[in-house]
């Protein structure tokens, strides 16, 4: 092609960008597993972290992420017994368990090892305001802290998933 | 480049379709915050209320809206605490008021101030159905009701986000 | 245009990825009448069914998705009441009977329809493993079992929509 021509957008590296929006154990994986197996496959991978998925990143509570045993018919569990104090800790436990016999990471693994796989981890300003978050309370793999329209110029051309 | 070549794909305007089905407060945000953005730094905007998204738009329950006391670990409250009526309003209240510090604005006047800035509004044929809503249930700012059929025609190279 | 040029991207069948990671009936619905709808218009459509969608690809669970009558405020149930033992069986055929009356298909049928449309149906290796899923389990308009590098290849070019 010549030079003068734009670059089209065959040529831009593919790139997707993963939002983790939820705290939860069971939703904080596939957020980031996608972005993992896109880096693997060598696609740009961006993961932007707001509202309830701020726990993901968040030093003291990243590795206490529970599955929500109500709420959810498909954990089989009645709501009556998935109310009893533990039961969320309970099913967590087993949960953890089942991904590590997977030889799945756990979370904070799989946050480091995004971060070293070359995808950008950025949180969001205005979860950062709303939770009162500071930097020192969030992993050092966030690059930087985005507001929403910062987030919109970095996600240009992406494959948007929102988790 | 010449007349008669099709426009490529840098020449269309970026777009994004964010499509809005949950309806709590926790989960209005993201989505209309994001539409919010993009049309703050230029893009093209479109939003589409879907299934429990509908409260968004519907007079009687756009003010109204609460978080979940109960199936949202990362809410840190316990369920059998959780469950005690009134538990969700005073969490939703105890929520707005952040917002408000934050000086957010409320999920009434983000709808207002998205269609001011140029965001096309639209709301399920499917879910109205679904609900029994009818156009006079939903606020004046929803520019058409379109099946998903012309969700799909009207998204047509957009970046979607799924809230 | 001239035979030596990379196809541009307006020349490439629009295409659609609808990821179904939720296995609740009012969230089945969404993604899985996303996918018809483009495909009544020819727009390429796969469906990536993941965590907790697994449900609505099972057999011995597709056609007993419950909605959740706790955790979603937008049910306007209140939680003690939405805990009492038989609650989410009760909502779940009270929505059930709201589908029929619009004449929507059930979930099974809509897994079928998709199919006969020509929309593509995969599952997700790692969720397999995980909820111990053999591809018996599983009903036959399952195309394939997909592990996440495999997903991004298959989603090239799409637009994604994660519910």
């Amino acid at each position: 092609m010549s030079e003068e021509k734009p670059v089209s957008s065959e040529d831009k590296p593919r790139k997707v960008v993963i939002i983790c929006s939820k705290g939860t154990l069971d939703m904080a994986y596939p957020g980031l597993i996608l972005a993992n197996a896109a880096r693997m496959v060598g696609i740009d991978a961006m993961v932007f972290f707001t509202f309830w998925g701020m726990d993901i990143i968040t030093k003291k509570k990243m590795d206490k992420l529970k599955v929500a045993t109500v709420g959810n018919p498909s954990m089989g569990i009645p709501t009556f017994i998935g109310s009893i104090p533990g039961m969320s800790a309970l099913a967590s436990s087993m949960m953890k368990k089942e991904m590590e016999k997977l030889e799945l990471p756990s979370v904070p693994e799989l946050v480091e090892i995004l971060d070293a796989s070359g995808a950008e981890l950025y949180a969001c300003q205005m979860a950062m305001d709303m939770f009162k978050l500071t930097r020192d309370d969030l992993v050092p793999e966030i690059k930087d802290v985005l507001d929403a329209m910062e987030f919109w110029e970095k996600a240009e051309g992406a494959q948007i998933v929102f988790v």
